[in-house]
C-alpha cells in the first residue's frame, strides 16, 4: 500500500481497548451508517444497537457506513439497554441536556481520558447515545456512570447522533494516541536549514541590496536589515528553501549562479 | 424559554470572532446542509462556497441543516478558492494525507488554539475543505498557511467533509469557551453530603448490623466497616441521597423513622 507507505507508526499504537457505541432505538438506518462510519474513522469497531425502528440489517445503513463493512458485519442487536450494556463495565450516557440524576457530567476529552484509562487495563467500556427526537430517558441515565455532554452552542444544541458518535470518537482516539497525526512536517525529506546557511543568505540579500542602493539614506540600513532578517527567520526556512531564496536573490542581481558558471565552464571546455 | 433556563453562563461567554468555513467545490447539498448544521452547533455563521457543483441556494442543503437557517442564508457563493479567502488573515488547509508542501501540519487542538488567538485579537481565520471524491490540491493547500489533519486511524481515514467540519468546529468551541458545558451537575440542587451526616449514616448502618449480629466472626468487623465506608466514600453522596440512604437501613431494620413516629404521634394526638 503505497499510499500508507508514509503514515507514521505513532499513529497506529493504540494498547487500550475501544469502547463500545450504543444506539437506543435509532430511527433512521442512514444515522447507523453515518455512525458506524464515524467510529472506524477513529479505530472503535464495537456498536449496538437496542430496537432499531427500521429492523437488522439495514441495507440503507450499510450504504451509508461507507466501507466501515467491518463495523457493520459485527453489530449486535439487543432488545434492552440493560442487555446490551451487561458486559460492560463502564458507560457513559450522553445527553445534550441537563438531567435530574445527579451523576457527575463530563466533557467528551474527559470522559475519554477515564475510557482510556480503563481501557489500558482491559475493561470494557460504552457510549450509550439517544434517540433521534428526544434522546434518553431518565431511567436510561441512570444506568451509565456519568453523563457526557458537548460543549456546543447553547442556543443550538441539537446533534445529529452520528455527529456526537463522532466527536465521542475523535476524542477517544486522540487520547488512546497521544494525539499521534497520521503524517506530520517530514523533517528528514525537509530538513530545516542550519543557522550557518540562513546567515549566508542574509548577508548575500543585504550585498545585492548594498549594490542596488537599496538601503536609502544609508543610516536606514540597521534597521532595514532587521526587518529583513525577521521576515525570512519566522518562515523557519528549510535547507531546499534558503537554497531557492539564493536563487532568487541571484536572478535578481542578474548574477550567474555557482550552477551556471559551472555549467558555461563545462560548455566551454568541451 | 425555560428549556434554557439552566444554561450556564459560562457556556455562552465566547469572544474571539469565529472561523470562516470554505467549501471547495462540494458536490452535494446534503454535505453542505450538514457542514452548516455542525458549524452552528458550535457557534460558527460565516460559510463559504468555491463552485458549488450543483448551483446555489440549494433545497436539498437547507433540508439538511435542519434549522441553521442563519448559516445558510449568509452563504457566500465565489469562483475560487482565492476570492473565497481574500478577506482572511491566517487559514488552515485541511487534508486527509500527507504533502509535498513543507508546511507544519496541525491536529484540530492545536489548529484551535491558533484560530482562537487570533480571533480573540479581531483576526479573520479560516478553515479550506476539499472536494468530497480528492480533497484539495497542491495549489489550494499552497494558499493556506498551515495544513490540518485529524488523528484517524490510518487504515480508515476518509471523513466525510461534514465530519471533518464538525471536528474543527468542535475545537475552536472548546478552547473558545476553555471547555466550558452547557449544563454540568448542579450542586446547587444536590449540594454534597457534610462529613457530620454520611459518618451519622455510617453509624446508623454499623449499628443496624450489629443488632443483626452481620459482623461474624466479631474481630473481622474493623475491616467489614472500612470496606463498607469506603464503598460510601466513593459514591461521594448528596444530602438528599444520605437521606434516603438513612430511610433504608430504619426500613431494613424495621425501626420507626422519625418522620413516621411523628405522624404516628400526630395521629394519636387528634
Amino acid at each position: 500500500m503505497s499510499k500508507n507507505a508514509k503514515i507514521r507508526d505513532e499513529a497506529r499504537a493504540i494498547t487500550a481497548k475501544p469502547p463500545a457505541v450504543i444506539l437506543c432505538e435509532p430511527q433512521l438506518g442512514e444515522n447507523i451508517g453515518t455512525a458506524a462510519r464515524a467510529m472506524a474513522n477513529f479505530g472503535l469497531v464495537d456498536l449496538r444497537i437496542v430496537n432499531p425502528r427500521d429492523g437488522w440489517p439495514s441495507e440503507k445503513a450499510r450504504a451509508a457506513a461507507s466501507r466501515a463493512d467491518h463495523v457493520i458485519d459485527k453489530v449486535q442487536v439487543f432488545d434492552s439497554v440493560e442487555a446490551a450494556i451487561a458486559d460492560l463495565q463502564f458507560v457513559f450516557a450522553t445527553t445534550a441536556r441537563s438531567r435530574e440524576v445527579p451523576k457527575p457530567v463530563r466533557g467528551p476529552d474527559e470522559a475519554a481520558k477515564k475510557a482510556v484509562e480503563l481501557g489500558e487495563t482491559g475493561s470494557a467500556t460504552g457510549y450509550l447515545f439517544g434517540r433521534e427526537r428526544w434522546g434518553l430517558n431518565n431511567e436510561e441515565v441512570a444506568l451509565a456512570d456519568e453523563i457526557v455532554t458537548l460543549p456546543v452552542d447553547p442556543d443550538f444544541a441539537s446533534l445529529n447522533i452520528a455527529q456526537a458518535v463522532l466527536v465521542c470518537s475523535y476524542e477517544w482516539r486522540k487520547t488512546a494516541s497521544s494525539g499521534a497525526l497520521p503524517f506530520i512536517l517530514d523533517e528528514e525529506e525537509h530538513p530545516p536549514a542550519k543557522k550557518e546557511d540562513v546567515l549566508r543568505l542574509f548577508e548575500h540579500l543585504e550585498g545585492a541590496l548594498d549594490k542596488a542602493t537599496f538601503f536609502r539614506p544609508p543610516e536606514r540600513r540597521p534597521h532595514m536589515v532587521r526587518t529583513l532578517r525577521n521576515i525570512f527567520q519566522k518562515a523557519e526556512l528549510t535547507e531546499q528553501e534558503v537554497r531557492a531564496l539564493r536563487g532568487v536573490v541571484a536572478s535578481l542581481e542578474k548574477r550567474e549562479t555557482r550552477a551556471r558558471k559551472e555549467k558555461a565552464e563545462k560548455n566551454s571546455d568541451s
